[in-house]
């Protein structure tokens, strides 16, 4: 490592946009990623670790105007390899992955991911340069039975790691009813798809913001136009009432069940031949989760499920998580959506020119991870390790081998290795570990053959409310045979 | 993602000096680490994982005298934060913690890190620019306890994840013991320790080839010097052949026992304070383990251990497995080092100016799962799914449902997603998948209420090895009722 050579000292900080994950935050999100990798191992997709770093042509952030790649990854000049950056999703890699392999790999080709991604964006407060994406996708099936899949995989993911049926929703949708749906709102010419194209940038712009703006702002930006209220204009798409109503039917059209909602979805696309189709796939998929066991109390076919229609080209799911949680203000609101996904069928088309269909989902893992936290469903243990003090340097042998007698019997547990001089500091050590546990051996107890057991959680809890007859009764620390500390630690760690 | 405007399309490939990892290569690693992390949080260690971006002034790579960060780590310049680079080992990302949270951390700070980090070197055959690294260190205790602790703790770590007591020692030696040698042979003065520098620099890089060299060659190394093969001539460090005898004297030091080896080692360094002070350590160290049950089988003191002797400042130690192998030209060999580690004791005062101990060990993770693959003990299930064909597009919801079955079974399963059309190609893909079990209904079967399952792994083994007859008598296809798919299946899979 180079040293500085001036007295100026380099600064111990995280780069602005970083962060450092500690302890449990790291054990938390492992368990949780684990119990999802479980879910689509058993789904038969295989892991997939590609590198962090691509070249910056594969990413296809590579713009040949410039000297240096667009904002939005990192990117820097390699001797050997040209232009390279760090992945900004695990999709890209996998639009690689399925060119680069094509020949080797099975296909149909279902692949989970899991890792940092990172994006050159402007840090800001909560906003992260590096963060966890968890994706599974199917590449190279052309049925939307694949997309069933994935909306059921998804399904079990959530069951799995904690959110009970009934506290999460799948939502599916279909871009091609929303095609279809253009299609007799006049705005899609199958015969001329680059016409109306500005129109239709506006109303796919417009519906993605229903959630922010409501009815009332979707109509006016469809329409004539919507004056903000800061005063600004936007100007709207032209359509008139009837195309309006057309669009925004489509956003209403769930029905009090899945044959309703198809019903009202297909007089919505009239004779839309790829209305029809997009309907059709709909009915399908309903049909096959059916099929395994996925009724509407968790996977629902829901028109108003807008986010990526944009970005996909055939079905589109989301996961809202439907409980409520408190805002920073202390309101409730619905936690909201957790993942989402759909079909894309051009993946790889950009590497071999050859069409390639694919359909996926992510999970946001930060946003699950809190989900979680708020419904206190997570399982990692966040318990300090037994901490054996240490009163009698000399004696740290039989200190430590106390700590290996108990890791032996499967319970965690260190020696304290800093200056034993304080003991106040080594019970002020175990209290920031959150021990459990203290044991304490003196050369007197030595002689005797005995220890002494501190029960820190009864301890804090008779500090913070016991009377003093409680506090005599139920002693938190108490001596015992140096041959029976195991099977006292263990009775405490088991709550007996 | 920015399309191409030409018919130029980008390059579906790794950048050269990076790799992709599937399926098993993934969860093999995983399973590796997850039991190391066990082991490691037994023992009382802290998960730590830092971004893989760092300042490039925290890494400790900056030179203020050139324009670019020099070779080594992949940097680049932000608008927002400066030089930022991608981690180079995990050691220098626990310095910046270490510094940047000293008020918020437990002390003694034990904790451990998995992960990626990256090298900016000539990309060679072998030679990647990414690689895994596994870390386990502890900040902040003065004490050997600690060193020792780091030592029984890699044993474990090696037992837990397949490698037998008796396939491997872990070796510690100290370099407190070679700086009291060195004060003995006269290149090491303690009232001025910058005489002989340029000695002890020859010493230091000749005592660090003696594998390759041998003792001849180390001897004339730090004699008059060394004529190599090609005719080269290296200078020596000019020490005479009783000087010589004594530094050779410590790498050959180890007895026939612990004690005989520090009663040796004692000899040798005299009266030298931080010989004795470094033979001591080591003598605490082997009776701190012995306590714990890590006898010589186990964990050795071994003076020839003299890799990273320049770089630690107290106990150094290597974990080596004694097992032959073979190499790539059939030859055997002992697989030899795979964890190494020691005592560095200015981890944090570049930044903060004090000086904080600290001890840790590495484990080479490509090296340890070589290792295990090589004596078989991979613990990861590199089984495909059952694989589910489809005779029948219209019954694809049967399909699924049977796979669905499967998995609430605990069964791995999955329905094939291709186009269904040629048969052929399903059976190819299930084997390909490396499937142990095919699934197969054909409308005929449907109306019969019945399936075909296929075992995959015997039909291969019939198809290598049997006769007829064998043929004949153990069908690997057979029909069943379809209420007995799961039964069947399982009864398969548990070699039954």
């Amino acid at each position: 490592m180079a040293r500085d050579k001036g007295p100026r000292r380099p600064k111990a900080e995280t780069p602005k946009g970083f962060r450092d994950y500690f302890g449990s935050d790291v054990t938390e999100r492992k368990a949780m990623l684990d119990r999802i990798a479980e879910v689509y191992h058993r789904h038969g997709f295989e892991p997939l670790e590609t590198s962090a770093v691509e070249t910056v042509e594969a990413l296809g952030k590579f713009l040949p105007d410039v000297d240096r790649p667009n904002e939005g990854v990192f990117a820097w000049k390699d001797d050997d390899a040209g232009w390279l950056a760090l992945r900004y999703d695990l999709t890209a890699p996998l639009a690689r992955v399925a060119a680069q392999y094509r020949n080797d790999l099975p296909f149909p080709y279902r692949r989970y991911a899991m890792g940092p991604v990172w994006r050159n964006e402007k840090p800001g407060p909560g906003r992260f340069r590096q963060f966890y994406q968890c994706d599974a996708d199917t590449v190279g099936a052309p049925t939307v039975a694949a997309d069933a899949e994935i909306c059921g995989m998804l399904s079990e993911a959530l069951e799995e790691v904690g959110i009970p049926r009934g506290d999460y929703v799948v939502r599916v949708n279909n871009r091609k009813v929303l095609n279809g749906v253009m299609e007799v709102a006049g705005i899609l010419d199958p015969t001329d798809p680059s016409r109306f194209e500005t129109e239709r940038g506006i109303v796919m712009r417009a519906i993605d913001k229903i959630d922010r703006l409501g009815e009332a702002g979707v109509r006016a930006l469809i329409g004539e136009g919507r004056l903000d209220e800061s005063g600004d204009f936007t100007k709207g798409a032209g359509l008139s009432q009837e195309q309006a109503d057309v669009v925004l039917g489509f956003m209403s059209a769930r029905g009090a069940d899945g044959a309703q909602t198809l019903a009202r979805l297909g007089e919505l696309v009239g004779s839309s031949e790829t209305g029809r189709e997009g309907v059709a796939e709909l009915a399908t998929i309903a049909e096959l989760l059916d099929a395994q066991g996925y009724g509407p109390d968790r996977i629902v076919i829901d028109p108003s499920v807008v986010r990526g229609l944009g970005y996909y080209t055939g079905p589109v799911f989301e996961a809202e998580l439907t409980f409520e949680i408190r805002d920073e203000k202390g309101r409730p609101r619905q936690f909201g959506s957790v993942a989402g996904g759909g079909r894309y069928d051009d993946l790889v088309k950009r590497f071999t020119g050859q069409t390639v269909p694919a359909t996926g989902v992510s999970i946001g893992v930060d946003r699950l991870l809190a989900a979680l936290r708020a419904k206190g469903r997570v399982q990692a243990d966040t318990r300090g390790p037994v901490v054996v003090t240490v009163m009698d340097r000399d004696r740290m042998a039989e200190y430590q081998a106390m700590a290996a007698e108990l890791r032996r019997a499967g319970i965690r547990a260190e020696v304290y290795l800093g200056n034993p001089k304080n003991f106040g500091n080594q019970l002020k050590y175990a209290d920031r570990r959150n021990a459990p546990v203290a044991i304490i051996q003196g050369s007197d107890e030595a002689a005797r053959g005995v220890v002494q057991i501190k029960d820190l959680y009864l301890g804090a809890k008779l500090a913070a409310e016991a009377t003093h007859e409680e506090w005599k009764a139920q002693p938190a620390q108490f001596e015992a045979p140096r041959e029976d500390l195991v099977a006292h630690v263990r009775r405490i760690l088991e709550g007996g």
